[in-house]
């Protein structure tokens, strides 16, 4: 059994960690920390638990206890952590923060994007775990990029779940104002465009474009939906053939000919993927769940790599459909 | 014109009633009051008002320019403004906290239900506009009080919408969590129940059943639903007659023999009710907007009374429908 | 493996124990009968199956390939199938229809709630699984029948999501008229009231109360939330240890002490309840997911329970939480 | 007063219509047109009307009472009724189907966007009503056209509310699939598209780009929200002036400085703009109530103008705000 620590364990990724873990036939939670909340039972934080576990969250960090920790900070905070404290150096270590996810001389942390990296993430000892826009951008492009397909600009346009803005309560969470509204933020300015474009350049070194992204407030819980449109000339169906060879081997993202919607992947820790083109517009739609792929199942699906296990395992899920 | 002063005006009823106001023929806005606010523009805080105003926030309470001010506060901060504000004699204030809604020695404040009180109000000087769970339950009782047919204790399930729980941001209106969700809160405890008991013996003196409200959070903005249900021998005719009858002067109440839907009353001042009898059980449905008919709207009918406007002064809304 | 038929094939309540199924460690679909759709793929039909079946469906009825069939028509169609198609007697069958819930001199389908029936249903060839409400509700009255409590009329209202009303599109699951609607429908006369009685007769012969229930329909798609009342003289410590002992074996229903929400149970097969005591009113209140606990869920625990697997195989769900 | 009639009276337009009509003051509904709806109350289908009116549908279409005629049909029925029925030359006619919008030699119908063509519409006998799409779009582009400023193409992406898909019940408007959804339909092939291309080279002759639209479907039943991104040399302070400007004289249309979101609008015949520039990009975001700026709300601001009226009679309208 793999033994886990998390991090940071009030909030929502955290909680969405445990409802994972509490069904993962090879791993068992050891501690959940947070300090606000040391004493009280996950049961009383945490939806969707009662009848699963009898766990209190601590103030302790029992790391001589677990194999592996996932960082569940609000970004920046990783970086102040790990200042502030020791970890034993054979305890790996997932951060699902942005802290570490641009590569600079001293960061060892691999990006955990698995159909990127996969390879690396089997033998690292700290993951970077992506961003949930920037999981679910890349994925409609990354076959692009190898195939040296990106030119010009990409016009993104992207729309997240609530739960993407975390469990603090403020103005733009408030439900009188979220429901049945839409607005955008951070337009052409939003933190994941770096990652997205240094996985691209990964791929794709000379691709100089830019990448032109709104992201919108949705007015639903879960979920990420992002349509990409870039010029292309190739044909739709060399795009497809791209797509579905790129994933060929991937147990969660797939390329997918009929258009699809965004509750197809909820609850899911799946990526789909369409593409049309229209005169020499190719137009990409992806789809997340952004807890999971988002951010806690790809970080499950990291561990899983990194561990040696089968890489879906306590990841095949039941998708909500409605 | 009468002219108006707005005190506690960063609220959700303040802002209603900004909404209103600037479209009604007969009234101006001469200040709004928040000192949070103060100096920044209406538009900056109040959905909604781009176009109409160009209206800021003060700090001041020129009570001398005004001829009547709406109290929009939190409960309980009427009494301490009152106590710390000297408010001229001849100003006419309606309250839409609960500070003043029960009857005792010293309080000279009109119940604002103008379906009750009609006279009284409109020779009012201070007016305790009724609460909006409060409002929506009696509206759907007081015929058969008045036509002494209350017995034993009614079983009152009513649902609001999330501005029912205030602007301020808090666990239970977070969108996450609020959305998609159902929960109920104060069951058998809610602060309205003693202003409802009020009207029904205002009516029925010998009424001595308890309101067995359970009170609903509902995953919609705006709205009341609420279902009663009472024993009661009279025949389903004999009820349509009585609340018809009751109803009949009443410009924004109505009896409907169809099954309605809350969505019917959605930004209007009206408040439907429907009757159905099920052997010797008789079930009313009632609904209205919680922020019309249940606070700003019926704040504002009882502003027209007391200056002896027409009551539907403007509060003829577009209902929204859809 | 247990080889698995599902008839009626292209509805809600199939949609979902496909799901279910595509993941159960000792099931696997034969086939899926729908004539509707006959060549098509499910991942056609059934939202959130890209990627884990290649499944189409069917218009025959190899019945010599399964071990047991799943009946998920529509209500009065069981019967009418039965009617015109030969079912070799050694196959089993779960009937999520209404069909045979009432015992009846001729029927020999057992009443599928397993917290009520566990053993006969271990022994069972024919099941009738509950209705949606009537699971909710009953589950949220059996501890208190069994003791005897039951007395007087019991008021209910519950309130369930769209997913309940079926595929098929209609006035009452337009998304224009359900999203922020609240209403009601077939108050004191929903269908499910007599497997309800039935139930808790069972467990308590001389109840002769009725049940007083008020369907709401509610603007979100999965769920069933329930407040239950009735006249209890038992203190509320005595009432906890009730539903505490009568689900201790129970490994989807929970007894909790803290108010619940009803987002704590969707996408899970669960069932919670909280109980309180105002006065001499005992309030219970109870949730599930309404195509899980309340369907497809139930039919699959029942499926267990007949083939002597572990009663949660296939069913440990990672909660949607948000 | 204005005599009114309305054809195609069941849909949502013609409700909206309704809505709106009943509480002008200087307008009344003569007959309301639907064959299927003959007899019926108006309330009977159109939500919100209870208290207002006692008016039936009529299955008659008595022109000599009525000034003007309002087409609520599906597109491309407003030809084929006109083939089919003889309407007098003097009665003016709104038809809010996109039969006339494009010109044509034989076309006199005037393009109803008073915002382009304020006069033509003062003195035309026959208008088209613009598409709800369209109208968000261009309001967004008219002032950029006006100044020359277009070039290369513009990316729009723009989500609509349910409504905007009319009252009959679909699979995609099924509140199970809908709620909490999001998808695409009809990307760089919406039918609007002409119409806008029309009404920017009205303004900019030179104008050749494409319009690179993708529509949304929105989980909510009202709205429109769109994002507009081209290049543009012009400086931020330029363009606010441009917009500024434009619509100096427009009642409805206004630039805003701060960032917009979509519920400002809503029941509401405004439309609001906002402008940002990100290097050499500039993006445009706008927003309109579909079934008001973008239908019903825009055919009755047309009919004030052909009619010498006030062009916002009857249509200040209290925001829903939340």
């Amino acid at each position: 059994m793999i033994r886990i620590g998390i991090i940071g364990g009030a909030g929502y990724t955290a909680g969405e960690l445990c409802r994972l873990l509490l069904n993962h036939p090879e791993a068992e939670i050891v501690f959940v920390n947070s300090e606000s909340n040391a004493g009280n039972l996950l049961t009383d934080v945490h939806e969707g638990l009662y009848g699963e576990t009898d766990l209190r969250f601590t103030d302790k960090l029992p790391f001589e206890d677990v194999d592996v920790v996932f960082f569940c900070f609000g970004h920046g905070k990783s970086t102040q952590f790990l200042s502030e404290h020791y970890i034993p150096a054979d305890i790996r270590i997932i951060d699902l923060a942005q802290d570490f996810r641009l590569a600079a001389e001293d960061n060892d942390y691999v990006y955990g994007l698995p159909e990127l990296n996969r390879n690396l993430i089997c033998g690292a000892q700290h993951i970077a775990n992506p961003g949930c826009f920037a999981t679910c951008i890349q994925l409609g492009l990354l076959p692009l990029a190898e195939a040296g397909l990106l030119q010009g600009d990409v016009s993104v346009n992207a729309i997240t779940g609530s739960t993407g803005a975390g469990v603090k309560p403020s103005a733009t969470t408030h439900f009188s104002w979220r429901t049945g509204n839409m607005s955008i933020y951070k337009p052409f300015a939003h933190q994941h465009v770096p990652e997205i474009k240094q996985s691209l350049r990964q791929l794709q070194p000379n691709f100089t474009g830019e990448i032109d992204f709104i992201p919108y407030r949705g007015d639903f819980p879960r979920g990420i939906f992002a349509t990409e449109v870039l010029t292309c000339d190739a044909p739709i169906e060399e795009i497809e053939t791209l797509f579905t060879d790129f994933y060929s081997e991937a147990p969660f993202t797939h390329y997918v000919t009929r258009a699809i919607d965004m509750k197809q992947v909820i609850n899911t820790n799946k990526c789909l993927i369409h593409a049309e083109k229209h005169g020499n517009k190719l137009l990409i739609t992806a789809c997340i769940d952004n807890l999971l792929k988002g951010a806690s199942g790809q970080a499950l699906q990291n561990m899983n790599l990194m561990f040696g296990l089968e890489e879906t395992t306590g990841l095949r899920l039941k998708p909500i459909a409605f």
